[in-house]
């Protein structure tokens, strides 16, 4: 393989600069090509493709965002789209290539792979931690460490006012990014689709709460909770109890933006390479990932069909934490 | 005067510890008393009153939120409550009040004077920074940053996935922490309650923004907007532009949390000292503020009565950076 | 057992309050007592105990420092220190023992198991990460995150005046803030103990990045180098190099604080509540720890004997990325 | 005027690509063309010169550092040096100059105004805040936020040790940044070039803190302060109190990066504009600033030799909050 292309799509993650930077100097180092292709399946359509160079990825590693800019593609999902994402790839020479992205990313590359035989390595780039075949996505860390940030902040309100604070995070149909939100960040409840946790309990915990003379309280809900975002939870509860000073805050796309952490720019970093030597060693469909600290390369349709377990001492915590 | 009470009323606002540390430090240092009132006119009626000392202030000058608590207070409002209030001051001996907070602490303040006379000095603790008097209220600095640097955060996935972003900002029926956002966060337009921005004149300026082959724009929105919040423009706008792949963030309670700034903390110790020296030299219902980095008091109704304006070189601004 | 106290120990670290934290609630959620030990062995000694209950812990899991106080004791490192110890224990009925620290307090800690049989179990807090025993140890993670946070600031200036920066970092005898310092920080080089680095490879390094037009340049550096620490390193690099435009900072104390990250907050929640358990299940000496994200006790004298290694990986790493 | 040249110069500071941006979108506004000026007076000279668009400015506001670089130059105090940059701004068709720097940059400008008569209309970018014409400069808020950052981490640190900490900041020949860090950072004694303290005052000091319980101190030293910088200071003082437990922290090169605070956005967007009016309104050699919040345009010469005097009620504010 003389030469490789790298691209950024879905959703986008603290730490995808990062991932571009070690391909990208991965690929120099072992004394490969690397072109970048923007917008991701929608760039490479259209031929949005440009050679890269080791200087090309300077000072990037710190920021938040993707230089190669990232969409979502429906007509990657048709054939006709495929068929001319290929006749690019053929015209700039390109042999193989690096996804940085989430599930979505992953099922085109593994189509694209069985129809046309090109071969791509993937990142787990989302914030949402939901991918089977790595402990950690990139960008996840970082987003919770923001939202952690804001909820720092409002629990300076919440104590000064007495108030019960409904906060929503997000993480789509996991609780990934709700439960350290809620251990690090003192809430008396946690809400996460992997487990139930009915609007009585929490109006039962509320009450508990206050005759222990607890003044104030946070609640933290993942935006997928069967029972609804924040703005429901907080009017079911607020209908039993109407005398709670109550307050709604959703931290949003926030959580998708900013420097990432150290934790996100090292993991990045070694997966970026990791994504290169995988190629280059001849693997196909496979996203690099570390499980227990170690490289594995998982086959694309196991990281969206398998279910990565969120740990059930997590949310005990919660509870023993609130104490 | 031997012996002065402090307390903070209506929303809390970051700076408003420092500016408790400041009055207890300058009335140890004038060798006068001071005590804590918890949870504002509620704690004076109730009698929620303790003695400080230095070392109560210790350590709590960067801390968001408000040691003393704070709360609105209905009974206050009530000749009863503010007699009950007066009594317990009187048990207590306490001869002068400082009070930080915003319109309705300084209201009461003024009532509980003229009827009781006891005087208070108030010190501008809002982030709203609508208070006629001073140039800027203690936490408008930090809630601008907080805001900004969410905005930050915001434009990294704007830019990323080249989207519209309506971000909805706090400041009641002003403007003041819309427009620094606006112009530090890049944002392409702003629509703040002093000035009209029709939803066509956005419209036309997307458009415009489109031409010039601007991808990704921010679109800032003062909470107080009479064409709605973020939710209401932003649904607004998509009518007209149904191809346009916006987001709405309304950055919410996140904005009264947090460390003040260097500017909040000097502003608060600057403000908390005048208060007590403000007493001391026989001040009744006045607020202290900075006017051009001058000391002035300002009788409590002008504060709320009288209108601060906006700077009208700020809107245009806005227009010129985002060409 | 039915009481236990829990204290800090050595330097301190970020999420030290965030496991006390959850040391205390373990103890209510079980239903034993817990009493507070002020100032480490220095406050066992002279019976600085007191009785804390859920609420002694409110609202300081994010807060930096420990509310516990620490120091280092060289009374307790006598038998007699050890003596009064043991006697203000007794005084107290306290039963076991959680210690939060590093290397010296495990020393002693050992030592008065085995001279008076109370029994202590640790959590490892120190932002070294140079305990066996657990993968990470509690403050590693934010003091990487301060570090990386000002490598960040540098690199503005040095990549604005064309400079090479010579920044040192903490670590006591390890790399293990410096190496993600380096790879997340963009470094071109690093230097740590475990890998010797000379001074004329760096020249080489710093020569061969201007070839290649590279303008500016971080080295990082371990305080434990044994070629010296930043200042030295710099020295001779100068003497070799006259036209480097050289700048020298140690980032210093400010590693050791600050409010913790979410990781932190949640390795040291985790651990404090293991430590409760570890005593109640009759663990006498140990560690708790995550190895591989699961929990595991390892005798105290195994955590300062055996050495961690550094993945060789790592140093690989930043040549990678340097290219 | 159609067309004109921007430049940063002298040390750099966190505001001045907000005020690149400002000084191009203004210019585009106005409709004439605007080339920037890499590596200040050195790119002059060498041509390093290249036309800016209104997108060369996209997504810069929020970074440190200077997207032109900046560099000393001495050449340019040669007149060889100047008549070489006024070929090269003639070979440009360069009528009139914008300088982002500081006193020296300042220097320069007029000298060249004089000799070959490009008019130069200079921002205030310096973190020093030590120009007359201006209340604050473009990098002064930032670094003073970004060093009281630093000292409430050390704070946790030294709270939990009951230690001294000495800690240097920037601010060459006067105390600007360091009497906002000693208010906002809660610190027991400023040392500061403007007024004397003396070692015995600082030994007092710290042993009335003791005498009264304070536990630990922090001491807070501008790098101009004529007993030495933080090293000295604290050996100093060591050796008249053996039994302090002192520790010594340089912040360093930390405080001229990192993202503009909004305080700073807003001032180099304003004063970015306003160099480019003052220019069209034909002033010639004159720095743009803000006094009492009114634009208003100060000689060069001026600006460095009148000197602005720091508030005297700072200092005595440390000594009443320190009670």
């Amino acid at each position: 393989m003389k030469r490789i292309g790298v691209f950024t799509s879905g959703g986008d993650a603290p730490g995808m600069n990062a991932c571009i930077r070690a391909v990208v100097r991965a690929a120099v180092y072992k004394g490969i090509e690397v072109y970048g292709i923007r917008r991701g399946y929608n760039g490479m359509i259209r031929g949005e493709i440009f050679k890269m160079e080791s200087s090309s990825v300077s000072n990037i590693v710190q920021r938040g965002g993707t230089i190669l800019k990232s969409a979502r593609s429906k007509e990657f999902m048709t054939r006709e789209g495929r068929q001319k994402a290929f006749e690019q790839l053929q015209n700039f020479g390109i042999e193989g290539l690096v996804a940085i992205g989430g599930n979505g990313s992953f099922t085109g590359a593994k189509l694209f792979f069985d129809e046309f035989g090109i071969p791509t390595v993937g990142a787990p780039g989302t914030i949402d931690n939901d991918l089977f075949g790595t402990d950690y996505t990139i960008g996840y860390d970082t987003a919770v460490n923001t939202a952690l940030d804001a909820i720092d902040k409002i629990r300076d309100t919440a104590d000064s006012h007495e108030r019960v604070f409904f906060v929503e995070v997000m993480g789509r149909d996991s609780g990934y990014i709700a439960i350290p939100c809620a251990i690090g960040g003192g809430a008396e409840i946690v809400m996460i689709p992997e487990t139930e946790t009915t609007i009585p309990s929490i109006i039962e915990a509320l009450r508990t709460g206050w005759n222990r003379s607890k003044t104030s309280s946070i609640v933290i809900i993942a935006e997928g909770e069967v029972e609804g975002g924040a703005m429901k939870v907080a009017a079911k509860v607020q209908e039993a109890l109407p005398d709670m000073d109550a307050r709604v805050t959703i931290i949003g796309h926030v959580q998708r933006g900013g420097a990432p952490t150290a934790f996100d720019r090292l993991l990045a970093s070694r997966l970026g390479i990791a994504c290169v030597e995988g190629l280059l060693d001849g693997h196909k469909s496979v996203m690099a990932g570390l499980i227990n600290s170690k490289l594995v390369y998982t086959p694309f349709e196991e990281t969206f069909t398998k279910r990565k377990l969120i740990n059930p001492n997590f949310t005990k915590m919660v509870e023993v934490l609130s104490v």
